[in-house]
C-alpha cells in the first residue's frame, strides 16, 4: 500500500511522557522508595507519568493533591469528567452500593431508564446498546460484531491511532509501537493533518478519499474483505485533529461502498467533552454504524459500551450473545446516570464549548510570536497544542513537548503530549474547567512558552 | 487430532439456563413489558436467567430481593463474594470515592500495600501483578505475554473451558458453542471427568497426559509452536471437576517440556472459594507461570488481575507495557483490599471448607437412591451434581438439570447448571453461606429432586 506507507511517521517506542526508570536515582528518597516497591511488585509492564512522577492522594473538581499537600490543576484526566469526588455520583455510587450490585442476567429497571436516556443522545440510527467494562472491551465487541456481519477481516485505521489493549485491538493501535505488530489484516492511513497537509489540486478530504481507496484496493489484493475503518473522532493519540470537521464523510462512504462499516471510537471525545454535540462524530455531520464509549462514562467507575444499528445485532444477538459480568452491573450504571444527569444539569457542554474557546484563542494569541508553535487547535476542553522545531518545515518537535509539559508539572499544572511524536501538547481536563482554571493555565503556559523563545 | 476430538462433546449453542424469548408471551405481565423494553434498548445479544426471569432490586448476605419482596437465597452468584452489599465493601469503597479515584500512572500507596499483600497469598515464583478490569482482560493480556514469551501461537485448552469474551479470549473458549469458532492455533482436550473415564489400562492423569502429548504433536504439524495450555482449576464451565486432585500435573509437565506456559484461570475457583486453599490450582501441587484472577476480587467492583513469575515480564514490560484506565484504579484497589480483608476475618475458607463438606455429604446421602444424579462432587463452596438419564448409561441430562434449576427457583432457591450438555447443578453460592442457609439449600432440593424419582 505505498501510498499510505509512505506518509506514515513511526511511532516512538517509548510512552510519549513516561517517566525513564533509568533516571530513578535522581528522585526524592521517598519518591525513590515508592517507585522501588512499585516495581518489584507490579513490574516492568508499568510506567508513570512525568520526569519526576506524582505520588497523588486526594482529588477534588479539577484539582489533585500529592503526599505533601501541594495543589495540582489537572488538565490532563478526562475519566474524571464531571470532576474528582463529585458529590452526585459518590452519593449514586453508595447508594446502589447499599442496596444491590449485581448483573445483567437478571432485569433491573435502573439499566434500562439509563439505556434509554444514553441513547436519546445518538441519532434515531442507533437503537441498541451493550454495555462493556472498558473501552477496550467495546471495541473488541464492535469488531466482532463489525467482521460478524460483513463476514469480512479487513480494518483500516488512521497511522496513530489507538484503540486499546485487548490481543484484537491492539492489532489495531499502530500508536502502541512497533513492538505491538499490526495483524496481517489492517491497513493504515495519514492522519487528517489539516497542518501538514499541502496540496494545490487535491483536497485534504479527497486525500483521505484516496487514502482509503488504497487502503481498500490493497486489502482486496490480498484477498481480505473490509470489516470496518473505526476512528476516535477527534484522533486524540494522532495529534487531535478536531477540524476541518467534514472531512470524515469520503472516508465513511468509501467504506460503505466497499461493504465495511464505520465504527466511530467516542471513549476519547464522547460525553460532550467537544463542547458543541454530545459526540464527536456528530461534528462531522455523519452516522455511524457502531459508536463505542468509554472513559469518562463512570467518572472513574469502569464502565463502557458499544451503540449499534440494532440491523447489526440480530443474527449476532442469536447466535453468538454476549455476557459481561461487571459491564452495566447495577453500581457501573448508577455512577454512569449520575454522570449523564450532571452533565446535563451543570451545563457542562456549553462550559467545555466556551472555555475551551477561551483557551483557544489565548493561546493562539500570546504564541502567535513563538516559533515552536505551529498550531492551536480542538473542540471544547480537547485542545492540542502542536509543537515544532520552526515553522517553515513544520517538523514535530517532541522534546519541546516533553519540556513544556514537565516545566508546567514543577508549576503544578498537569498536562500531557501525544501525537505521532509526541509533539501535540494535550489539554483535556475535567469538564467542570471554570474560566479562572483556563486563566491559570493560560499564565502557566506562556511561562513555559518563554522557555522556548 | 483424532484421539482427542473423538471425545469432545459439542457444547450445545443455546445458553444454559437462559430464558427462551419465543416463550415472553406465557410471563406476567409486568415482566413482559420489561423484558421487552429491555429487548429495544439493550438487543437481542442479552440474555436473562430462567424460565421465569427475576426482576432484583436489592441484595443482602446470602439473600437477593424481587421487586415484590419475595427473598431468595443465592446459591449461585460468586461476584458478591463477601455476601451481596457487604458494609466493609461499602465502606471502603464510600471512603475512597469521597477521596480520590485515579489511574496507575499516578503513585498510590493502596495498589502497592494490596499488590503486596495479594502476591503474599501465592506461591513465592509468582512475583508480579499486573491488573485490569475483567477476567477476559487478564486471560487476554496473560495469553499475549504468553505468545510474546514463547514466541508461539499454539494455546490447549479443555472441550468445555470459558475463559472470556475478548476476540482473542473467545477463540479459546470452545463453551460459547459453534456460532464463535476456534482458532486454527487453538487445541481441545477432553475434560478431566474422573466419572465417565473408565479404562482398566490407562490412568485418567496418563489419558490427559497423552491428549496433551497428541494435541501438541498436532499443532507441530501444523508448524504451530506452544504458547500454553490454560485451564480453570475447577473446570466450572466443563462441569466443575475437582478431583482427583494431581491430574493437571502431567499436563503441566507436557506444556513445560513442549516449551509452553501454564496460565491457572482463578477467575472463578480463586479466592478461597475452593476452601482449602486460596487458589485452586494448589489442591494440584503445581505452580503456575502466569494466573488470571478476576469476578470475586472486588465484590463487584470491577477489578480483576493476572499474576506472573517476573521473568515473563522482563521483556514484555520493556517493548511492549500495558495500561489500562480503570485498571486498578484507586477504587478498584479500595474494594479488592475489603475484599481481602472480609475474607481473613470472617475466616470465609475455613467456612467455604465446613459449609461445602456438608453440602455434599448430605446430597449424596439422600441422592444416593435418585438414579439421575451419578454424582456429586466440588471443593468448599463450588459444587456441582451432574445429572444423568441413567446410571449405567452415564449419558448427560440436560433437561433435567432444566428441571431441577427452575423448580428450585419457584422454591425461591437460585442456583444454575454447567457442563457441556447443561447436565450439571452448579452450586456457588456467595462465601458467608452458613449453616443454616445450606440446611434451607438441602431441604429445597430434596423436595426438587423428588420430581427426578
Amino acid at each position: 500500500m505505498s501510498t499510505a506507507a509512505k506518509a506514515i511517521r513511526q511511532p516512538s517506542q517509548s510512552m510519549v511522557n513516561g517517566f525513564d526508570p533509568a533516571r530513578l536515582n535522581e528522585l526524592p528518597e521517598p519518591l525513590q522508595k515508592n517507585i522501588r516497591r512499585r516495581d518489584r511488585s507490579l513490574g516492568p509492564g508499568y510506567r508513570l507519568f512525568y520526569d519526576e512522577p506524582l505520588e497523588i492522594v486526594r482529588g477534588k473538581g479539577v484539582t489533585l493533591f500529592d503526599r505533601d499537600g501541594n495543589e495540582y490543576l489537572d488538565v490532563y484526566n478526562n475519566v474524571p469528567s464531571v470532576g474528582h469526588s463529585h458529590p452526585r455520583v459518590i452519593e449514586a455510587v453508595h447508594q446502589q452500593m447499599q442496596t444491590l450490585n449485581t448483573n445483567t442476567r437478571y432485569i433491573q429497571e435502573p439499566i434500562l431508564e439509563y439505556s434509554e436516556q444514553l441513547l436519546s443522545t445518538f441519532p434515531a440510527e442507533l437503537g441498541h446498546v451493550m454495555f462493556t467494562c472498558t473501552g477496550s472491551e467495546a471495541n473488541d465487541l464492535a469488531m466482532r460484531v463489525a467482521k460478524y456481519v460483513t463476514g469480512n477481516q479487513g480494518i483500516i485505521v488512521t497511522a496513530g491511532a489507538y484503540h486499546g489493549l485487548t490481543a484484537e485491538v491492539s492489532s489495531f493501535s499502530p500508536s502502541l509501537g512497533v513492538g505491538v505488530p499490526l495483524g496481517p489484516n489492517v491497513r493504515v492511513i495519514d492522519a487528517p493533518d489539516a497542518l501538514r497537509y499541502s496540496s494545490d489540486t487535491v483536497s485534504l478530504e479527497d486525500h483521505l478519499r484516496e487514502q482509503v481507496r488504497s487502503a481498500i484496493a490493497d486489502l482486496h489484493r490480498h484477498g481480505i474483505g473490509v470489516a470496518a475503518f473505526i476512528a476516535d473522532s477527534i484522533f486524540s493519540s494522532d495529534g487531535v485533529y478536531a477540524g476541518p470537521t467534514g472531512f470524515l464523510r469520503p472516508i465513511v462512504e468509501e467504506i460503505h461502498a466497499a461493504g465495511g462499516l464505520y465504527i466511530a471510537d467516542e471513549v476519547q471525545p464522547g460525553f460532550g467533552r467537544t463542547g458543541e454535540e454530545w459526540w464527536g462524530f456528530q461534528r462531522h455531520g455523519i452516522i455511524p454504524d457502531i459508536v463505542t464509549i468509554g472513559k469518562p462514562m463512570g467518572n472513574g467507575i469502569p464502565v463502557a459500551a458499544a451503540i449499534f444499528k440494532p440491523e447489526l445485532l440480530v443474527d449476532f444477538g442469536k447466535n453468538i450473545r454476549y455476557f459481561n459480568t461487571f459491564g452495566g452491573n447495577s453500581v457501573a450504571i448508577a455512577a454512569a446516570q449520575a454522570v449523564l444527569d450532571v452533565i446535563r444539569e451543570e451545563a457542562l457542554l456549553p462550559n467545555a464549548l466556551e472555555v475551551g474557546n477561551k483557551i483557544v484563542s489565548e493561546l493562539k494569541a500570546f504564541s502567535q510570536d513563538v516559533e515552536q508553535v505551529a498550531e492551536v487547535r480542538g473542540s471544547g476542553l480537547f485542545i492540542g497544542v502542536d509543537l515544532v522545531t520552526d515553522r517553515s518545515t513544520l517538523s514535530p518537535n517532541g522534546s519541546a513537548a516533553t519540556e513544556i509539559v514537565n516545566s508546567l508539572r514543577r508549576d503544578r499544572i498537569l498536562i500531557s503530549a501525544c501525537g505521532a511524536q509526541g509533539n501535540v501538547l494535550k489539554l483535556r481536563p475535567p469538564m467542570p474547567f471554570s474560566s479562572n482554571d483556563a486563566d491559570r493555565l493560560l499564565e502557566g503556559m506562556e511561562k513555559a512558552f518563554t522557555t522556548l523563545r
